[in-house]
């Protein structure tokens, strides 16, 4: 009886062991909505190369510093920075206390609704328009005011929540970077106190590992409490060349992979991945996501007025720069079921 | 004879116990350079209730935000911070291509080594001195730079290494506070850059949790070599009302517990400490580093030019500030034997 039993368990097991891998694979692979093919590969074999110990490529720690662009590679950007929606409310808000705006470019294109036409204003002065509408306000009453605005305001094509439209391949790669030692900061031409509302809980990412466009503040005592009002000038610019003094601002030292989807990442790719001198060997990876799926998402690139990507993709290849085609490489593109 | 031995062991068993308590003891006071009293109870009391889950003021390890002042708070800023002494070797070294220096403050008593002269031009001009000493100067060669004068240049007094002139006592309440998931900044009116040099190895501060007074920055390709060059301007003087801003643009929310020794630490208390409104019942600690020890260290506050401590010293009693008293509070000042 115990011997049938012992003959019975020997037998059972290895039908088990055969059941239960292929679940058990399943859940180790750490980005599965990455397609397999050279895309997921060259991440995997970086993070192994900085990882292990005896490889010549390691690297502390304390070193791993990944940054993250966020319009167009954390989150949609089309058919207009998510951020100038929020500014578009909060103008028609005010509109009515400010008549000149109606003759003043962002804010005419702004208030008559003209999406292409802000669009063709760039990123700088939409932004700008941003810090404009909101000097004199706290630090706190401008939180409250986004975090409002995120719970009740829809994107005008998908009607999800803005937030729902973040990449689901990508949260399981800044999870990827951070389970193997990574500090992941993002680092956005967006405004850095609008991205710090929503990036702990939708990313991950705590408000002080936040770099983005910044306004100037001031320190107030208003009816005795301590405040900091948001003033109307600009202290950073944060796409672009600005990328790498935000970084060094910030960070104070060179990521060693770094995400981007424009050439407004351009300055920060270079900045990551190009080697100091003969003795820098420090293994690099520079990452680009090139939007090829007008089904699921937008089809963009060399053209478009948000997030253009043409230099940077000419530059890709000699640069090494690893180029992820979001129609090819990812099995699916927004947490959200069917998407 | 086994129950003898059994015997034998529950009789030696509270011997051992007896005899292993005051080890053990010793070994777990986290703050062993700090003198048993009311300051020491006051840190440890506040600790444990943000750390204790089953606490009324318990506080999520995420929001542990601490921020410490650097000069005088963790390490000597007598008789002129040190970052000064840094920047006359520097102005003395260019002064030869600068034959306007000699009529110009700072610079003059810069030249002339006129320390006392130096100190009544404020923290402002010496630190813009400092930048302006710096532009078009690469953030390596920089960094470099300071690595070098730290490992050699030695304090006018003590003929120490200034990096040997940080205070035990403060190097123990940094890995206390961490220790408890607190996760902790330097908020310095010096240079970010400076500091940024020897925080991580002397403090255990990487240098995304360094904020001070910042210099300009641009981005440039020299060589075809990316490069974040340092310029002449000042983006923010981290020092007094700057300090919440400079807390705000680097950590994104209010910490819960700050420490400073001069006024211009007065805001960044203020904006730690002072509750928003009744539902605001978050513990919350300020600290003063009281320079009391002319032996041990040097003995000034209300009428010194360098790190002057009055108002803040007024204020204290009524914001519930710890004052602590470096004569009497702490076991000892610096890590060097016999100090």
């Amino acid at each position: 009886m115990l011997l049938a039993r012992k003959i019975a368990y020997w037998l059972l097991w290895p039908l088990l062991a055969i059941v239960l891998a292929p679940v058990s694979l399943a859940a180790e692979d750490p980005l599965p909505s990455w397609r397999d093919g050279p895309g997921k590969a060259a991440i995997v074999e970086f993070v192994a190369r900085v990882t292990r110990q005896d490889s010549a490529g390691y690297v502390e720690p304390h070193e791993r510093i990944a940054t993250f662009d966020n319009d167009g590679t954390l989150w949609s950007e089309q058919p207009l920075y998510f951020q100038a929606y929020y500014a578009l409310d909060r103008i028609r808000d005010m509109a009515a206390d400010h008549p000149e705006w109606k003759e003043r470019e962002p804010y005419r294109s702004a208030l008559a609704g003209d999406v292409k036409g802000l669009a063709a204003q760039g990123k700088g002065p939409v932004v700008e328009m941003l810090v404009a509408a909101h000097a004199n306000v706290t630090t706190e009453a401008f939180t409250r005011s986004v975090a409002h605005w995120l719970a009740t305001a829809r994107h005008p094509r998908t009607g999800r929540l803005f937030t729902e439209m973040v990449y689901q391949p990508m949260l399981e790669l800044l999870e990827y970077l951070r389970a193997n030692d990574f500090k992941v900061f993002i680092v956005s031409g967006g405004g850095i106190d609008f991205i710090r509302v929503f990036s702990h809980e939708r990313y991950g990412v705590p408000p002080e590992q936040v770099v983005g466009t910044t306004g100037g503040a001031r320190f107030e005592l208003r009816d005795g409490i301590p405040v900091v009002v948001k003033t109307g000038d600009i202290s950073l610019i944060d796409d672009k060349a600005g990328k790498p003094v935000g970084i060094w601002r910030h960070i104070g030292r060179r990521p060693i992979f770094a995400a981007g989807n424009s050439d407004g990442d351009l300055q920060m790719l270079q900045y990551t991945t190009v080697a100091r001198n003969e003795d820098d060997t420090t293994p690099r990876l520079g990452l680009i996501v090139h939007h090829t799926d007008g089904e699921r998402e937008f089809e963009y690139d060399r053209e478009s007025a948000v997030g253009r990507l043409d230099r940077a993709l000419d530059m890709a290849p000699e640069q090494g720069w690893l180029v992820v085609d979001m129609k090819r490489d990812w099995r699916r593109v927004f947490p959200v079921a069917g998407s």
